[in-house]
Formats: structure tokens, sequence, C-alpha cells
């Protein structure tokens, strides 16, 4: 048993849809979740940029004892993660590969369609690890960058019009290719998962990423006796923007109020 | 005459929409432009925020020996302007002003509509500087955050059809306090003014702030002859993320291509 919290991060309150589906698996563990709210997003930025970003982002998460990271970013799993990884001593997960590895063991006919941001799908990082493990495989890529100011503004009834019409936009491209699994490979798009399910129909699997990687946390910490079995866990939350309106926005993604302490640092300082 | 070069900057490309107007209205002017685009977007951040950012930017263009600086964008005028322009020893014109005295200078029956984002909605800068001047005048703000996105994905088309549903979404709330004069208090909004003025018919009058802001510092040069009147002038472009594709979007803003040499600086330095 280790008593060390986990370390949640993303580039904003998206990353709370990661943690929502952690918190539900390992209620029994501490976790400090790290939105980076002053730069948000990462997604349109370069590779560099992304890196950095990322090493202050852990740096920040290191100050307190963790025993593992979950990097909810699919730009940053996507971009940094193989780049930094190794500089930690605590294992780091990233969304990309529990999430690859999830789509290969549902779908049927190997066509794997991945959703993601410009930075995501530019990395080809989801297509990388699909086709390593299997180079039978078959993915399609599709950006879709106006889901997350859809998400971040409001538009997240399965009716609304504008996000149905971005979906109708961004998945007539998907159709033809008869993906029968779907990566919704950005944080914010599982909040949009039943009106994307409307569009593509009932058979075709969505994987949700931070799901995924909150699962191999769990898997990683139970076969090294690290996790917590007792106690309820404890929350706290840190953005490096004013905290005014977190729990307005946060629990969109939380799907619930937030409980726990919510403090602003300067992340620059990492 | 004053040779030195006028400064322009903006959170992002967007404030090149300015420097277009500038360049019309002073072709031998060498000018500057910086836009931060490894922090882009200001508007959903804090307003604490937005000022540390704003004195970074001014504090790099200060670098040069700038004779004026031309706050392209929105959110910066609104929630930093006052704030900050103390501390320069240049003049520093904003767009609200600017753009305030124009829509009451052409205005009939004072009733003035004003698109913005959040934060610049939030600040009420635009009212207040309406309704200093004219008591009278009558205001009503509309937020129209997914305009920024719709524009920097490409919807820039008079008949996109996401970008047509978020006009009507937004503007339909300003047809009933029947405004003549519509304040587009966004650096991008003017790239979607053809679409905006079909929705709002052509007795409208739409105001471009970037356009009356570069009037203002030309007025401003002239006035106190520090204007230049002879040769072509240089134009130069920086921005804090990867100068790649800066061609490419930033071309969109300037609505021709970019002459000049991009650079890419640290601006967590300034």
């Amino acid at each position: 048993m280790n008593k060390n919290a986990i370390g949640v991060f993303d580039s904003g309150l998206g990353g709370l849809t990661a943690m929502k589906e952690l918190c539900k698996i390992m209620p029994h563990e501490d976790i400090v979740y790290f939105g980076d709210t002053s730069r948000v997003p990462y997604g349109t930025r370069s590779a560099d940029t992304i890196i950095r970003y990322a090493r202050q982002d852990l740096n920040f998460l290191s100050t307190f004892e963790i025993k593992a990271a979950l990097v909810a970013c699919g730009t940053i799993s996507a971009v940094a993660l193989d780049t930094i990884k190794s500089d930690y001593s605590f294992p780091i997960v990233g969304v990309i590969e529990s999430a690859a590895k999830a789509a290969l063991k549902i779908s049927k006919n190997r066509r794997i369609g991945i959703l993601g941001t410009q930075a995501t799908v530019n990395s080809g990082a989801y297509e990388r690890k699909l086709t390593e493990a299997d180079p039978n495989c078959k993915t399609m890529s599709i950006p879709c960058p106006l889901f997350v100011p859809l998400v971040e503004n409001g538009h997240t009834d399965p009716n609304d019009p504008l996000t149905n019409g971005a979906i109708e936009l961004y998945l007539s491209k998907l159709l033809p290719f008869k993906a029968d699994t779907i990566i919704l490979g950005c944080t914010h798009y599982p909040i949009i998962a039943q009106a994307i399910r409307r569009f593509v129909g009932s058979e075709t699997n969505l994987i949700n990423p931070g799901k995924e990687a909150a699962l191999t946390i769990s898997s990683l910490l139970h076969e090294n006796g690290m996790s917590n079995n007792a106690g309820v866990g404890k929350h706290s939350y840190y953005v490096s923007d004013s905290t005014d309106n977190f729990e307005t926005y946060g629990s969109v993604f939380m799907g619930r109020s937030i409980n726990g302490e919510v403090h602003k640092i300067d992340i620059e300082k990492y």
C-alpha cells in the first residue's frame, strides 16, 4: 500500500472527465488535479511549446509526493509524453496507449476512427500505437477543432443545432470508412458522446481515453501493491488562472458538483 | 517627422486586421507587430492574467524605439489598457475609445449594439465609453464566443452554415433592440462582416474597431508632426509560438500575403 496521491493534469479543465473516471474506479485514492487554465488550449500550439508546458505541469505535480500521474490531455499524450516521461521517477500514463489498447480489444473489423484536436491528429500518435500493435488495423483520423469551443460554451445538449452541425461536418467524412470503433481523442469529446453516438449509430463502439487511462493506472497500482483500499480519498485542484467559476465550468466535466479545495498557482515558476 | 516605428500588438494573429488598416492608412510607416500566439486567447482569462500578459507585450514592443502603440485586441483594450498605459512614455491607442467615438458619430437613433468576447462584454468597457460620451445613448452587448474559433478554423465563407448558425444564435437577441450601429468588438469579427451584414440588413452601420484605432493613431501622429510622409514602410512580425504557418493563418487576417520577416520570441522574458 502506498498512501501518496495520484496526479492528474491537463491543459485546462477538460481533464476532469478523466478525473471523474479515476474517482469512480479508485474511490480510496487521494488525487491532485492540475489544469493549466492560463495557457489552455495546447492543441493549437507547436510541439516545442507543448513539451515545455508539459514539463512545467509535471514539475509542479512533482512537488507533491505522487505515486503516479495520469496525463488527461490528448495533445500532451500525443506530442510530449514519449519525450519527457523518463525524466520523472514515477510512472506516467497517457491517454493514447490506453485508448489504443481498448480500441483494438473491442474492434471486430479492425477499422478504427480517431477524433482529436489538430495537434493530436498531426502527431499521428494514435495511428502509430494502433498499427504497431496490429499491423492489419486500418485507421482514419479527423481533426474536430470546433468541438472544444462548442463544449466550453455550453453547447452540450444532444439536440444543440451547432454541435450537431459540427458533428455532421466532421463525421460525414468518417462514414464511408465504416469504422466499428471510434476513439474520442480529446478530453472534451465524451461530453458530447450522446450526439456523436446518434450520428454514428448504436453499433459503433465509442472509446473514452480518460476512462481507459484511469483503468490503466488502477491496474498498475494494484499489480504493484501500491493502491489504497480503505478510507475516502481526498481531492485537491490547482489551476494557473483565477479560481473564479472553477465550480461552474469544472462541474460540466465532472458531471457533478466539485468537492475539494481549489488553488491558483504560477505555473511559469516550475 | 519621426522615423521610429509604430507597434501593434494582439493576443494572437487577429490583430493583423488592424495592422492591415494601419498599412493602408499609413503606407510610409515602419510597423512592428507582436502576436502572443503561445498564450492566445486572452478573452477567456482573468483580469489579473490579462493585465500581466499585456504588460509583457508592451515591454517587448518597448525594446524597439516605437513612437506609438496600437492595442488591436478588444480584450486587452477593455480590461488592461486604463491600468497600464501610464507606465509607458509613448501614446497607446486602444480599440475601445476609437470605436466608441466612431459609433456615436454615425448613429442616428443612439442605440448601439456591441459584439465581443466574454471578457470584453463582462468588462463593460464599451458601454462606459459610449454612455460617458453620450448619456442618452442606449447599448446592448452580446458575447459571441464561437466567432473566434469559427474564423480560426476557416469558417469565413459568407454562406458557411455553422457561422451563419452562430450569427443567428447570437444576433437574434439584438434584433428587437433595433440598434442602427453595431461595433464588431473583436479583431476576428470583421472577417465575417459580410455574413453579419446579411443578417442585420444593409441599413445597419458596422464599426471595425481596428480601422478606427488606425485612424486615431494616424491623426495623433499627423497632429504632432510625428508621421512619415515618404518611403515605403518596413513591416516586421514577432510571435511567441512557432512561426510555422504564420503566412497561412496571418494572410486570412491581412487579406493578402504577408511581406516582412517573422521572428519567434520568448514573451515570458519581458
